[in-house]
């Protein structure tokens, strides 16, 4: 991708895209996140093997961030030119350890104009992250809208 | 609640809670946030007026992230007796700029025990996270799993 990102022109229904390298979770900054965003026991490191997940995992919301991450950092390219508008799903499919490392890949699944403003339209993609087993801990399906290209500016 | 927090039979449809006090959105944790999760230049102080949002506004993942800690501290008692399952709606309503501040409501929107696990069950609610001129900035949709209470212990 250039560096200015993808326009609206540049989306189609089946581009596919991943993260160039993969994203290491690590106890420290699942419990630094823990304490900002989700102060529960297991995301702490305050959980035992008795616990529900039998000690120390992310928070999906932490897992949701370094999906959003990798995201940016793929070929997508998206910087700026665009917006999420929303998540149809999101599903934590299995829990995040420390020392898992994950990526993840997508497809754009639908590419329509905006019925309402005419600089841009509305594009649909899946993404999934999986860990170093490469099962899958992180599904989802996002809403964004994309500018189109601005018209080249006219000469004198 | 209890600090023991809320079991799977304590969750009654119709059930409301909400965070007990705002948190304010600062330029400098906005930054911080997009630095390491979503480092688009609306996100990271770097887009000016004419740029898409007009200036600074807070990542939708920290928006995200800042309402799982305004449900964790809200009246709804979850503290490491249950897990998220799945997001199944998840809506950017409106931006967030620095010096918003961010509250949460909801409501529990059904309950029912699991079909595989006697030990537990299925938990959904509703969120709303509005601003300080109580707009909408942010809704979602939660599905949980939450443990059953423990029977008690059965004295010698």
């Amino acid at each position: 991708m250039s560096p200015a990102g993808r326009f609206f022109e540049d989306f189609t229904v089946g581009l596919r895209f991943r993260s160039p390298e993969p994203i290491v979770m690590s106890a420290e900054r699942i419990k630094a996140f823990a304490a900002d965003f989700d102060p529960q026991p297991f995301h702490l490191g305050d959980a035992g093997p008795d616990s529900f997940f039998g000690g120390l995992v992310a928070s999906g919301w932490h897992t949701a961030a370094v999906a959003m991450r990798l995201l940016v950092d793929s070929d997508l390219g998206l910087c700026g030119q665009g917006a999420g508008l929303a998540v149809e799903s999101l599903r934590f499919a299995r829990p995040v350890r420390p020392g898992d490392w994950l990526r993840l890949e997508g497809v754009v699944t639908e590419v329509r104009p905006s019925a309402s403003r005419a600089d841009r339209g509305i594009v649909k993609f899946q993404t999934t992250v999986t860990n170093q087993r490469n099962e899958v801990v992180l599904d989802a399906s996002h809403v964004i809208v994309a500018l189109r290209r601005p018209a080249p500016s006219r000469g004198a």
